[in-house]
């Protein structure tokens, strides 16, 4: 009788149309050229202890599809390494994830499967390049175009913050009835964030502009791209795009919303530039690109040097 | 100034010819066909903690390409996942991995850092179709084909007690003579097994015959391979090919060598099948594949059902 593990793979196969699944490697039927990307989703660390396998199933591919968006990438294939302790219910959290990955055009075309004390997960997506267009490259700012964010920021630190104070799943009991809809939408926030590869997409097919996707903070990724374009830039404070009520929510758990919305992290919106005139599909215009190397931050009519907020990984 | 992730990411680049690293998805230069692996290695699963950091590097590339090896691909590139904890040497990890991936042809062309307490990675590497040759797959027994095995079996799993027995760094002063040259080959033989890639890219330019690395023991292994072929096989213990003076490593770590060979696992050797008369440029010859589904192993003359021996990673 076959033990755990070969049983799960054939489980897998079963729900695969195309299986790739069964060698040691997996040959691909499309050539490229590909974007690839890989990102951890690791309990403790990404997401708290306890989390849904399905919830994590579906935030593991939406935080890697985000990177492809910001590649301007259509998603092709996805590579899972997947380790879990014991208990841990493998079938919830591939079906929730097989789901997702049809939903979003993803092949799932390999992976390793291992035991370990604390869940670890790291997928691998490949995505080709959109018909016509180009990849995208956080490098190709240039002085004179406009900034732009893809959606609101600080909103998933509000959520993680949230789920700190209220446990897993949530509680939203003592919250009045019009703020409960905002604390709901911020974990979910968190939790499933969307990742926006129509906008990609939209901006692979446009002639210039750079692009990324915020994930340690739009303070500390601007400065990212800057420095990949060799660019400064200017925002405002005013034009972050927040979501419905989020001020209030963040006066409910002790936040500051303009810091949330700078060095929150998670927001996995695009951040991205474009020749004036132009406008994109979804996301709000919070600055400029300008000459030199500088990072301002204008608040209340006056500029400051904006501090790399957000996330590092490695401290 | 940057901070300790940007900080480390750019000595990362500067190690790197032409680094791919730098946007949120690599874009790969050339195109497919691809053929694409991931594994993990963990520490307390797959290695024991405290390892080297430059022997986990050299380890965790090793066994994907072995993967690699078993679909006769040639090496192109890497992705790699880092979780690490505190105090993690980044650095000497990064140096020998690099140097490890320059003498087998990958390229370093994206990753994700994160902190954990427990070091996880997980490394996807993809390889191109050798010139004119095939990709192997483990379907391709077919009845009457010879079956062989890359290399020694059972070694290093005997290095892998032998580390629970004399710790890490090991210390080999209770062994005589003789018997340490065995000790210390075992044990690098788990630590830092070496990837059959010029057997698997030969396989490739033959007409037919099925391949796949052996991971999780001989026994298991070719059940595997029997199923995915439609096949039986029938080997022969004697003919197991077994390291110099490994019976006697065996008496003093109390394993049977026999039960080491088939199920120790983590030989990282090819098991594959060729028609009769074909000679590969390496392993020995250990059995034929047969009609039917059954999988005998034949001792002392008898043949006996081979059970499924070896690792289940998810029991």
């Amino acid at each position: 009788m076959p033990a755990g593990e070969d049983r799960l793979l054939r489980w897998l196969r079963d729900q695969l149309d195309e299986p790739l699944i069964g060698d040691d490697a997996a040959v691909l039927p499309a050539g490229g050229p590909f974007a690839v990307t890989v990102d951890h989703q690791i309990a403790g660390v990404h997401f708290p202890p306890g989390l849904d396998e399905a919830v994590i199933a579906k935030r593991l591919l939406a935080v890697n599809l985000s990177d492809l968006a910001a590649t301007g990438a259509v998603p092709a294939y996805g590579f899972l390494a997947l380790a879990a302790p014991a208990g841990f219910d493998h079938k919830r959290f591939f079906t929730a994830f097989l789901t997702a990955c049809q939903r979003f055009g993803v092949r799932l075309a390999g992976g390793d499967l291992a035991r370990s004390d604390r869940f670890t997960a790291a997928l691998t997506l490949m995505g080709t390049k959109v018909e016509g267009g180009r990849w995208l490259s956080r490098g190709d700012a240039a002085p004179g175009h406009a900034l732009w964010l893809g959606g609101t920021a600080g909103e998933s630190a509000a959520g993680r913050l949230l789920i700190e104070q209220i446990g897993l799943p949530p509680s939203f009991e003592a919250f009045s009835s019009p703020l409960r809809a905002a604390a709901r939408r911020a974990v979910r926030r968190h939790l499933q964030p969307e990742p926006q590869l129509d906008l990609g997409r939209w901006l692979a097919t446009r002639k210039t502009g750079a692009a990324m996707d915020v994930s340690d903070g739009v303070a500390r990724d601007l400065h990212r791209l800057c420095r990949a374009s060799g660019a400064g830039a200017e925002i405002m404070a005013e034009a972050l795009p927040l979501a419905d009520r989020f001020e209030d929510l963040c006066k409910t758990i002790d936040a500051d919303p303009l810091a949330l919305a700078l060095g929150g992290g998670e927001d996995y919106v695009l951040l991205f530039t474009l020749p004036e005139g132009e406008t994109p599909p979804a996301g709000r215009r919070i600055g400029t690109i300008t000459r030199g190397r500088e990072v301002h931050l204008v608040k209340n009519g006056r500029a400051a040097p904006l501090p790399e907020l957000g996330w590092d990984h490695l401290e």
